[in-house]
């Protein structure tokens, strides 16, 4: 039986990148992923096999794991942050499931090992870079109406807004997808202040990052785009900035009971 | 200027503890932390002081990590999991912004450099034992009711039904507070149905792990303790389970595309 590892490769930094990760690539002899991905994980991924497939072809990605994994090849498919958030981990489960349901037409992918490997997500690095803005309760919301009607969407929105969580964006916008920010800005600003500190990282840990805090009133699309990690604080959280200091964090409470 | 160092050790495994958090216990002389996640890291914490204080002294121990670091030793303060979720991170900051406005006396620490090191969080960690719980939106809440009262737990418990978010409890259950699970059970059961799968991860990837899955209608506070991982899907998470296949994932909805 040949294993399928699905390989978080963290959020950019090769010192982010768990020894579990870099095993897995190791063991592998076939890695599917962007290129990018790739020159992140440096000289362990020289000598593999690579595939890739244009942007926006994760079934397809998916699939060719799948395909390789099953003709026998030890492969790893890789994505960055957290390949169980938002990423190919979740589609890869989809087409097995499809294929026990009869649905598909690939018996062959059943006998397949299937290894996940976690990582760390970019809400986690943008958090870590400025202070602790998910120390308390968050949540994630994926702006890509691709698959998720944006009524759905919504929903969580506003959802988000009423429990008062931190919310971290993930897909924000695209080239063809631009609109969607400014909404969910403005369903916010219906429960929380225009103050509320955001956060806006990208190309976190990476040689080019940029890490700045604005309000919640201040974000604009104009300012994100699909590279881009924003994070808006609850209605509690903090920006400490003092010409010295710079820190987002969201209270846990510990202050009330000092 | 001395470093505190603000360390995730991951969900346990030695091969999940991130190069980066590695490097930062190692470049310390003194570690805040408790005894059993220095057992878990292992040999790089040989020869260095260790402080300790009991369970529930949180605030103690972030104080003793900023006074350390303040006296000039460079110091690793270590939760396990990601220290920016429900753990010591924060409280630091909230420290360090109650000095900022004059409420604590210790100016000293605002001569201490802070430098977080994220990790592999105990959501990630379960998810990725069994599949892909946390392929979409989701969101985590703390049971524990010490800090934040219970009124703003449950508004955040109904957030979470309305906006059918996949949800991680941390801090289900301890000695003192048994009840909660049971009520977090009960209002998700009036927006999911009985039968959405739940995932209970125990010492995940440690040596004595056990991951179960079961039902929300059988969530019960008996089968959760202070070390357990609850996660429940949303209304379209999947258990598949076959004989030879158990795998728990929440569908981004490709299939629907395919």
């Amino acid at each position: 039986m040949t294993t399928l590892y699905l390989v978080s490769s963290g959020p950019g930094a090769a010192d982010l990148v768990t020894p579990r990760a870099r095993a897995a690539v190791e063991a592998a002899t076939d890695l599917v992923a962007y290129g990018l991905y790739l020159d992140l994980l440096g000289e362990v991924c020289d000598g593999k096999t690579h595939h890739d497939l244009p942007l926006g072809e994760e079934i397809g990605r998916a699939r060719l794991a799948l395909d390789l994994a099953a003709s026998g090849k030890t492969t790893a498919l890789i994505s960055s942050g957290d390949i169980g958030i938002y990423a190919m981990a979740t589609l890869v489960f989809e087409l097995l499931d499809l294929q026990l349901q009869g649905k598909e037409n690939s018996p062959q992918w059943l006998a397949v090992e299937i290894e996940v490997v976690p990582g760390v997500s970019a809400m986690q690095a943008g958090a870590s870079r400025i202070g602790a803005m998910l120390g308390h309760d968050f949540c994630t919301i994926s702006l890509s109406d691709l698959l998720t009607p944006w009524e759905t969407i919504e929903k969580r929105l506003h959802a988000c807004g009423m429990g008062d969580f931190v919310v971290s964006f993930y897909n924000p916008k695209s080239k063809k997808r631009d609109w969607q920010i400014n909404h969910a800005r403005d369903i916010l600003l219906q429960y929380r202040p225009p103050e509320t500190p955001v956060l806006l990282g990208r190309q976190l840990t990476r040689a080019d990052e940029s890490i700045t805090v604005i309000t919640l009133a201040e974000l604009d699309a104009k300012d994100v785009d699909m590279f881009t990690l924003v994070s808006v604080g609850n209605s509690e959280s903090r920006h400490i900035a003092n010409g010295q200091k710079e820190w987002v964090y969201t209270p846990r409470g510990y202050s009330k009971k000092l």
